[in-house]
């Protein structure tokens, strides 16, 4: 089993899952007596779903480019890390799910936990996998330099902490629950260029 | 992050986006009583949905031979092109949505303004995508004629000037707002046979 | 545009337009008060949709091979055929709806000539597509076998003509109509095995 | 055809299989008066559901190494080869549905054995698919050592077996039923060890 199937299946099942959320925007069919004002009122209802739509093919985005960066190290595989992979997919499939719930129920705490938890296993499974591959050299080429390897471990723990936050503000307030995984991608993006200027500062 | 990577996610995403499109002509069940009569009435209602999977369907291989096109001459990638890609993923994703809203709302101009938006914003980002990457030759190889570049600048205003106009004309009467977007095809086709005329009387 | 751009986009297509076909299948959910009796009822009120189902996914398959077996033959591209290999993707993506409907209306010969219809189209623009790739050596490498190209021919005239008998036959039993497109695997293996025996014999 | 396009047709119908399966955990949209109680409440009901959902991610991926591991070996293809593929594809699809069968009839004996026959069909369509593909050396390479095309037998041999022993003790117990599966990743787990055992005790 060579990285490169895993990489064809991991493809293919992101691709998938982020083309599945967007049937969590489907609307009611129009039958009779529909008025320009009602169609009006379903759109606008639907406000809170686009930002999760939104939401969620943005966080998938950032797993995907995670998951092949982290592959890009990787020359060889095993079983246990080939498993880890196909766990990692499982919960991957489970976001259309996951965002429909907190579309569905957006005031329920419960609903948000629930998302929560899938970001938060999501972004647990990646680091095992990272861990795993480059512990003691398991799986990556012998020359990765150390500071890759910890600024990948670094991004990791922001995805785990920020959906450890959001998890315990649901109960507080649901919306600012749903805003606080924007602080994904901008602190991902932060240690990023830290971790450049200090790979480029080196040369 | 290769550009092979995200061809790979595109054209997953392109694949499955093409085909959730036959959701939106499924039918009721007939359980009982129903006549040779009604089907033809159900088929015949259908009429207008069926112009517009074909319209979504074509709009969309557009996209993806205009995407791959613009792709062949990109050698390397950044984290700006990166997500330029993805955020226009995102809509691409979106487009059986607005296919069912104009599908399930054909008379409200509101539907085709929705519709005709998100075609405006695909093809303002493929542009921007494109002056991103060959501006300053930032990841362009550097011998692309420069013909090259400015037939596929005038192809993405080709999409931007008809999807304003269809929105204006949604307005104004919604069936031809429709029929307006069989102008991108003809019209990308006539300067693309311009562009390779004058390319062809350079040698 | 590259040959193998195309094919995985095809494949994509291809694979989903198949595993779409599943959720013509679904049955309602048991609530209360469902007895054993009634689950027997309904999964064998089924057959016919999983008969439609397996029919569907082996004509799929049969397309599928076709396609890249010509495929295979083709070494550059152009526009026209660009576009005759997206118009036949479109006819793809229609089949898990024209399956739905010869499961939803199984007495109904409009929904089993809707059937035979799409099955035409694909079996004629595959053999346009054949026609124009092959026509002046147009595509395709220079030293074809001549009896490579006939041979395809062949086997598509098989589908166009099975189609049309499909579609007569479905205003007499639409039973048979059914049964009568299991024809196509069946001919097509014949034409395939005295195709080889002859070039056999050459040799 | 090659095996190189078999694999891609294979990886995409497992892919979609694969995502498929989050469309059974769909909730009922909540409207009004859905108190904080009632999600617990509808979650809860849901724990089969999610069961059953790993217990086929996990079944699906099984079936998706050892098809990769087989296809391996396999150097080239005949049109027995190729339809056994196709057929064996045709029954991946049909997971999803087996799977929510067992979830909205969850009592029921019949929805088990049809589950279990799906996963029976399967095991038995990839053992044959390895008989005849290193049956005489038909279509791998020569040098395959004895106790990999052995040890991959007995693999075979632990789905048919298992499946057989859930379809059984469907009529006695549903729920026992189900938790049988999870031998096959167990199984699976101590021939392949016992297999690299033997394989490098010999070096």
């Amino acid at each position: 089993m060579t990285t490169h199937r895993i990489e064809a299946l991991t493809d293919g099942v992101f691709a998938i899952a982020m083309t599945l959320l967007v049937l969590n925007l489907a609307l009611p069919e129009a039958r009779l007596g529909l008025t320009h004002a009602d169609l009006i009122t379903l759109l606008s209802g639907q406000t809170d779903k686009f930002f999760n739509y939104a939401l969620s093919f943005i966080l998938l985005a950032i797993f995907w480019i995670r998951h092949h960066q982290q592959s890009h190290y990787v020359k060889k595989t095993d079983m246990a890390y080939l498993w880890m992979n196909i766990i990692f997919l499982m919960f991957i499939v489970l976001i259309p799910f996951s965002t429909s719930l907190i579309g569905d129920y957006s005031n329920e705490p419960l609903a948000h936990v629930f998302f929560g938890s899938n970001i938060l296993i999501l972004g647990t499974l990646l680091m095992l996998n990272w861990h795993y591959a480059t512990g003691h050299n398991r799986l990556i080429v012998h020359d990765v330099d150390p500071r890759i390897v910890s600024s990948s471990r670094k991004r990791g723990l922001v995805t785990i902490t920020v959906s450890i936050l959001a998890i315990g503000i649901a109960f507080l307030n649901t919306d600012i629950s749903n805003y606080i995984y924007l602080l994904i991608p901008i602190l991902q993006e932060v240690i990023r260029r830290r971790s450049r200027k200090s790979l480029a500062n080196d040369l």
